[in-house]
C-alpha cells in the first residue's frame, strides 16, 4: 500500500519522517500525471506545489486552520490529501471531482474558485471573521505571482496591510501564469531572487556602519537610519514591507525541510500579515512539463504516457472510478446512448450541413453536429491538458474557432497598420501567440488583467490604432464596468473577442462562458455577433474591423466544421440570415447552435413538420425585420443559445416581438420557446459532450425540447402536422 | 475684462506673467464656487487642482498633447481653460456643461470617464498609440491618491512600469477620495511626505558613505551598493521605483513656481514612465470646503453663498447663461410644464398614496409622486454638491432611502452579533458612517475597491459572519466578475445595497445606475429585490438578511414618501403584491416607479379604465403566479422599471409570460409592453425630474406611452373602454 493511500486525512502527515514525506511527494507526483493523462488538467501548477502543500498540511490543522487555493488548478495535491484519492481518477468528468476546490466536495475545500487573484480578499475576509468571533485558526492562502498582479489582488494587499490582521501569504513564484508572467512586480521579484546572496552579507554591511564617525546626534541619527536602510537593502522584499506585510524569503520551494523551517518560525511568531515568497518549478518532477511550462500548462500529454495510461495498466486503479460516464465520455464512446454514439464514431471528420446542402435522413443530421459535440482538445492550449483520448481526437480536428479568428486577425494587420491585439496573459489560449510572431511590436500582453486589458484597448483607439482584445467569456466578466464606462460610453471601436463563448467542459463552473450576452446586449453603442460557422467568423472579424464602434465577436472553444476557405466578404450589421424555409416552426438561433438547429429542423422535417431556420448572426442589433417576418404565422417560435437563457438572445427576439406585437395581433399570437442555458443554476465540469446532453443542448436534447413545446401547445394545434416536408 | 474671460484657448496661458497666473486662479476659484452653489457638482476636488491644472496647460500644448483627467471631477478649471466658461452656468444641468470630461465638448477632454481608477490606463493607450504613430506628443494623466490604489490602476502601473514607455504621472495627492483614503499605500505615501526633510540630507549621506573602508572588490561593490541603498532611502518613493517608474516630489501643488519648475525639468528629461507626487489641498481656496472636505465633497454650501447666488447678483452671468432649462429645473420651478409643476410646488411635504388609500383625481395623483420627480437634495452626500434650490428642498424631505436601509441594518446589527457593513470608499454617501458610528468595529471601508469589497464579503460570510456591502449600482459594474464568481458561485449569504438604482441625475452619463438588473437577474443563486416606497425597503433589508443566500436590495437615490414607520415584517421571497386589482390593463413594476405606475392607474381610470397594479418586489425569482394570474385576459400588459429595459424586468415579465402562454392561449395573446429606459443609448447628466421627463418615466411620460400602446392596439380593442371607473 502506497503511504498516499495509507493516509487518513491531512493530520497523519505529522506522523511521517522525511523519508517518507519524500516519497509521499513522488506518489503525489505519480497520481497527478497518471490521472491527468486520461482526464486532461492543470498539470504544471500542481506538480509544483506538491511539496508546499505537504508542509502546509503537516503544519496546519485542517479544516479547523484553513487554507485558500488562489486560482485553484493548484489544488490536486491538496485534494489528494484530503480524502480524494479514490474518486480521483473521476477529474474534471461530470459527476466527478472537479478541477478546482469546491465547498461541496470536502470540508478541508475553502472555497469554490476558478478565476485568478480573489485568493487573498477570500483570506482577508475569513481572518476578520476569526478576530470577530475570537477564535484561534490560522489563515494561510497561496497566491501565484502571476495572480498577485490582478487589480484584485494588488487592492487586497493595500488593505491587508492597512488592517495588519495576521495571515500567512504564500507567494507561490513560478514566474509563469499560463505564460511567462509580464509586468513591472514580475521584474520587481526576479530582482529579489537574484539579489538573495546579499542576505548572508548582512553582518558586514553592521560593521561597515558602524565605522561611520558619530559626531552629534544629527549623525548619530543618520547612523541609525542608514544602518536601517542597509538592512532593508539586504532584506529585499521591501515593497511589500513598505505596504505592511512582513516579507520572508525567497525560500526554495521544493526543499521539505527549508519550507519546514521557514513556515513553522513564521507561524510561531504572526502577529500581522507575513508574505513568504516561495520559489517553485512549475511542472517539477515532470520532465517535459518541465521542459515546456508553457505547453503543460496545458497540451497533450506525449504519447508514451498517454499508452501506459490507456492500458489501464499504471496508477492506483483511479481509470475504473467514478461514475461511469467519466473519462470514457472523453473519446466519444462511453455514456448511456450506444447506439447513437456509434453513429458519432463513424464520422472521422464529420462535415456539417451547410445551408442549402443539408442531408435529409435522421442520421445524417445527428451525424452533421459531430464535431460540436466531442470535446475539444484542440482548443485547450492555455487552459489545461487534455486526456489522451482527446489529444488524440484533437490530430483530426478542424482548426478551432480561436485559431481561425487569429488567422483573420493577422491578415487585416498586414493590410491595415493601426491592427493591434491584446491578450491578459493568455497569448496562447486566445490564439494571438500566431499575432506575436507575425507582429511582434503590436501584441501587448498586459498579464492577468482583464479590466486593464479593456481599457488600454479604449485609449488605443482613442489614439487612432485598431485594438483586438481577446478575452475569455468567463474572464471578461472582469472588465464588464471597463466594458460599459471605457468602450461603450467613449464609443470606440474596439473589437473584443469573447473567446469560450458557451460551455467550456472540464474546467467546470468558474469557467463556463454563459454569462455575457445578457451583460453585453444591454449597453448602448454595442454590436454583440455570433457566427454560425467558422466561415462566418472570418467574415464577422472582417466586419468588425470596418465598424466605427465596439464589436464584440463571440465564438466557441469547439473546433469549426473544416469548411473550404471562402473570401471573407463583410456582413451588414444587424443582418441576419434565413438559412431554411417552412411554414409551421421558425428556429432562430445565435452562434454554433444554429448548426445544431438545422440538424433538429431535419429531424423535425422528417416528422412532417415544416421548419424554418434563421441564423440570428447579431444579437444587437437583432434583424427585427427578418424575424418578424419569418416567425409571422407560424405555430412555434423556437430561440437557441448556448449561454443563460435569462436575459439572453432570447429574451431580445421576446422583446422584438412583443414589441411588434403591440400592433400586430398574428405576431402575438405566436408562441415562443426559448432555449439555452438555465439562469437558476451554474454548469459543473464535464466533458462538452456531456454538458451539453444534460442541458438538453445537443441535438437530442433539442429535438426533446422543440417536442415537449409542440405538446404543451397540442390543444391549439392541428392534431397532424401536414407533412409538407416528409 | 477678467483674465479668464480674456483667454483665447490654454495657449494664451503662455503669455501670462505670474501674477497674473495669480489672478487667474483666484478667478478660476470664484467661478468654480459661484457656479456650484446654483449647479451643485465636485467643488473640493477642482478647488485642489486649480494651480495644477493652470501649469499642466501651460507646459503643455493640449490638443496636441493629452491631459487625461482620471474620474474626472476634478476637471473644472480645465473645462473652464478650454472654452467652456460661458456656458459653465449650465454644469451638470440637462443638455449643458457635463461634470466630468466629454470628448463630444471639447477636443481638449480625451475622453469621457467618471469611475475612478481608469485615466492610466487610457494614458498609457495613448502613448502606446503614440509610439505606433512615432508622433511626438505628450502624454500626461492627472490621478488622485484614492483612485490610485483601484485595482485597475495598480495593475496599469504594473503594465507601466513594465513597458518604460514615457508618460507624464501626476499623483494627485490630497489624502482623501470621498472620505480620507484608507489602505497601506496611502500610509505610504504618508511616510514619504513625513520623510521629505531627509533629501537635503543627500550630500552628508555620500560623504558617510565615502569613509566606509575600501578593502578590496567586495568591499568595494558594497560601498557601491550601500551609497545606491542610502541614495534610495533619501529619495523617498522607492516603491515607484521598484516598479520601474522614476518618482519626483513630493511638490507643494499650490505653488505654481515649485509645481512649473518641477514639470518643466521633467517633461525634458522624460525617457520613460515618471510619476510626480503633488501634494494638494481639497477645497483649496474656500474655506468651508477647506474645514469639512468630505462635507464639500457633496453637500450644500452655507445659506449666505447660496443668497448671493440665488439674488443673481454675483459672478460673471453664468446665472442666466445656458439653455433655460439649466439650473431653474433645479429647483422644480423653471423648464416647460408650467401648470403642472406650480401643483408641485403647492404640495409642500407630498405625500405618496398607499395601498387602499389611492386619490381618484387626476391632479392628485400627480401630487402624489412630486417627491420622486423632484431633485433629490437629500441623498447626494458623498456624490456632489447639490445647488442652493436643492439644499433648501433637502431641509423639508422625507428620509431617503439610503437612510432608511441604514438605520434598519443598525437596528438588525443590535440584535445580530454577526452582521458587519462594507463600503468601498463611501461610507457617507452609502449611509454607512451611521453603522460605522455606532459599531466601529464591524465596518469595514477597503477605499474604492469594489471587487475586493464583493470578495471580502464572500470570506466574511463563508466565515460565518453577515456582510452588508453598500455600492452604488454604477459602481457595483466594477464588482460584477466578483458577484457571479465568489458571492453566487460560493452561495454565500452576502446582502449587497444597490444604492443609487436608477436616474441618479446630474453626475450623468457614468453614474446612472441602469445596467444591473440584466447583469444580475441572470445569475444563479442571487436574489433580485427593490422595494416599492421607504417602509417596504425596510421589510426587505429584514427579509435579505433572514435568506441563506445572496441577496441584491435595489434602491434609488430618491428620498422616501414619508411613511410612518411600521413593524419591519418579512416577506416572502418571491412573493409580489397587488397593489390594486382591474380588468382592462395590468400595470407591473418593479421598485419605487411603482408608485408612478399607480398614479398612471389612477389617470387611466379617470378616463375609463380598468386598471390593476402589481408590485413584483422581486425581479428574481419572479412572483409568476401572481403575475400570470393579474395578466390573465388583460387587454395589455405594462411592465415598468427605472433601468435598460433591454433584458431587464420587463423582460422577466415577457420570459414567464412566454412560458407559461405555451400551454396557456388566453396568456400568450396578451400584448405586453416593457417600459424603462432605453438599451441604445446612455442617459446624460441632468436634474432627475429632467432626466424622467426626458426618458419619458415621470408620471406624465409613463402615462403617454401607455396611451401610445393601446393607440397601436387599438384595432383589436373595442372602440370605447367600459366607462367602469370613470
Amino acid at each position: 500500500m502506497s503511504i498516499l493511500a495509507s493516509l487518513d486525512g491531512p493530520a497523519a502527515l505529522r506522523d511521517l519522517g522525511r523519508d517518507e514525506l519524500r516519497q509521499l511527494c513522488a506518489e503525489l507526483r505519480t497520481t497527478i500525471i497518471e490521472t491527468v493523462a486520461h482526464t486532461g488538467g492543470h498539470l504544471g501548477s500542481s506538480l509544483g506545489v506538491v511539496e508546499l502543500t505537504v508542509v502546509l498540511h503537516r503544519l496546519l490543522e485542517s479544516p479547523k486552520d484553513k487554507i485558500v487555493w488562489d486560482t485553484g488548478h493548484q489544488a490536486y495535491p491538496h485534494k489528494l490529501l484530503t480524502g480524494r484519492l479514490d474518486r480521483f481518477g473521476t477529474l474534471r468528468q461530470l459527476g466527478g471531482v472537479g478541477g478546482f476546490p469546491r465547498r461541496s466536495e470536502s470540508e478541508h475545500d475553502v472555497f469554490d474558485g476558478g478565476h485568478a487573484g480573489t485568493g487573498l480578499s477570500i483570506a482577508e475576509g475569513l481572518a476578520v471573521a476569526r478576530e470577530a468571533r475570537g477564535s484561534g485558526e490560522t489563515i494561510a492562502v497561496v497566491v501565484g505571482d502571476a495572480a498577485l498582479m490582478t487589480g484584485i489582488s494588488l487592492e487586497a494587499l493595500n488593505d491587508i496591510g492597512h488592517r495588519q490582521i495576521p495571515m500567512l501569504i504564500v507567494l507561490n513564484d513560478n514566474e509563469m501564469s499560463i505564460s511567462p508572467t509580464v509586468g513591472a512586480l514580475s521584474a520587481y521579484l526576479s530582482r529579489i531572487k537574484l539579489s538573495r546572496t546579499w542576505r548572508g552579507s548582512k553582518r558586514v554591511y553592521d560593521d561597515a556602519v558602524q565605522r561611520i564617525p558619530v559626531v552629534g546626534p544629527t549623525a548619530l541619527e543618520l547612523s541609525r537610519r542608514l544602518r536601517k536602510s542597509v538592512v532593508n537593502f539586504a532584506q529585499p522584499g521591501q515593497l511589500f514591507e513598505d505596504l505592511g506585510i512582513t516579507y520572508v524569503g525567497p525560500v526554495p520551494g521544493h526543499d521539505l525541510g527549508a519550507l519546514e523551517t521557514t513556515f513553522r518560525r513564521v507561524l510561531v511568531r504572526m502577529d500581522g500579515p507575513v508574505i513568504v515568497h516561495v520559489r517553485t518549478q512549475k511542472g517539477r518532477g515532470y520532465r517535459p512539463a518541465e521542459a515546456d511550462r508553457i505547453g503543460f500548462h496545458g497540451a497533450a500529454l506525449p504519447p508514451m504516457t498517454v499508452l501506459s495510461g490507456a492500458n489501464g495498466t499504471s496508477g492506483n486503479g483511479q481509470m475504473t472510478a467514478g461514475n461511469g460516464t467519466g473519462q470514457a465520455a472523453t473519446d466519444g464512446t462511453g455514456g448511456g446512448d450506444g447506439a447513437r454514439r456509434q453513429t458519432i464514431e463513424g464520422t472521422p471528420v464529420a462535415r456539417i450541413a451547410v445551408p442549402g446542402n443539408a442531408p435529409t435522413a435522421p442520421a445524417a443530421a445527428r451525424q452533421a453536429v459531430a464535431p460540436n459535440q466531442m470535446p475539444s482538445g484542440a482548443a485547450s492550449e492555455g487552459d489545461a491538458v487534455p486526456s489522451a483520448a482527446q489529444a488524440a481526437a484533437a490530430k483530426r480536428k478542424p482548426p478551432n474557432y480561436t485559431s481561425v479568428v487569429a488567422s483573420e486577425l493577422i491578415e487585416i494587420a498586414r493590410e491595415d497598420g493601426r491592427v493591434v491585439a491584446i491578450t491578459a496573459g493568455m497569448p496562447t489560449g486566445t490564439g494571438l501567440s500566431k499575432f506575436q510572431a507575425a507582429f511582434p511590436d503590436r501584441m501587448y500582453d498586459v498579464g492577468i488583467a482583464e479590466q486593464h486589458a479593456l481599457t488600454l484597448a479604449t485609449g488605443l483607439a482613442i489614439g487612432g490604432l485598431r485594438p483586438f482584445v481577446a478575452i475569455y467569456s468567463t474572464f471578461l466578466q472582469r472588465a464588464f464596468d471597463q466594458t460599459v464606462h471605457d468602450v461603450c460610453q467613449n464609443d470606440q471601436p474596439v473589437v473584443i473577442g469573447v473567446d469560450r463563448a458557451g460551455l467550456v467542459g472540464e474546467d467546470g463552473t468558474s469557467h463556463q462562458g454563459m454569462f455575457t450576452i445578457p451583460a453585453q446586449r444591454q449597453l448602448p453603442n454595442l454590436i454583440v455577433a455570433s457566427p454560425k460557422d467558422e466561415q462566418e467568423a472570418r467574415r464577422l472579424v472582417r466586419t468588425a474591423f470596418a465598424q466605427p464602434h465596439p464589436f464584440a465577436l463571440h465564438y466557441p472553444r469547439d473546433p469549426g466544421f473544416d469548411l473550404p476557405a471562402v473570401e471573407p466578404a463583410l456582413i451588414e450589421v444587424g443582418r441576419g440570415e434565413q438559412l431554411r424555409t417552412g411554414d409551421d416552426i421558425l428556429i432562430v438561433g445565435f452562434g454554433p447552435i444554429v448548426m445544431r438547429g438545422m440538424a433538429v429542423a431535419e429531424l423535425l422535417a422528417h416528422d412532417g413538420w415544416s421548419v424554418a431556420v434563421v441564423n440570428a448572426r447579431f444579437a444587437k442589433p437583432l434583424d427585427r425585420e427578418l424575424i418578424e417576418t419569418a416567425a409571422r404565422g407560424k405555430q412555434l417560435v423556437v430561440t437557441l443559445e448556448e449561454s443563460v437563457v435569462t436575459g439572453g438572445f432570447g429574451s431580445a427576439v421576446l422583446e422584438a416581438l412583443a414589441e411588434a406585437g403591440l400592433a400586430d395581433p398574428s405576431l402575438r399570437e405566436v408562441p415562443v420557446k426559448t432555449i439555452g442555458l438555465p439562469g437558476d443554476r451554474f454548469i459543473d465540469h464535464g466533458a462538452v459532450t456531456d454538458l451539453r446532453r444534460v442541458a438538453r443542448l445537443d441535438v437530442d436534447g433539442l429535438l426533446k425540447q422543440v417536442h415537449e413545446a409542440l405538446e404543451a401547445l397540442a390543444p391549439a394545434l392541428p392534431a397532424r402536422p401536414h407533412a409538407r416536408a416528409g
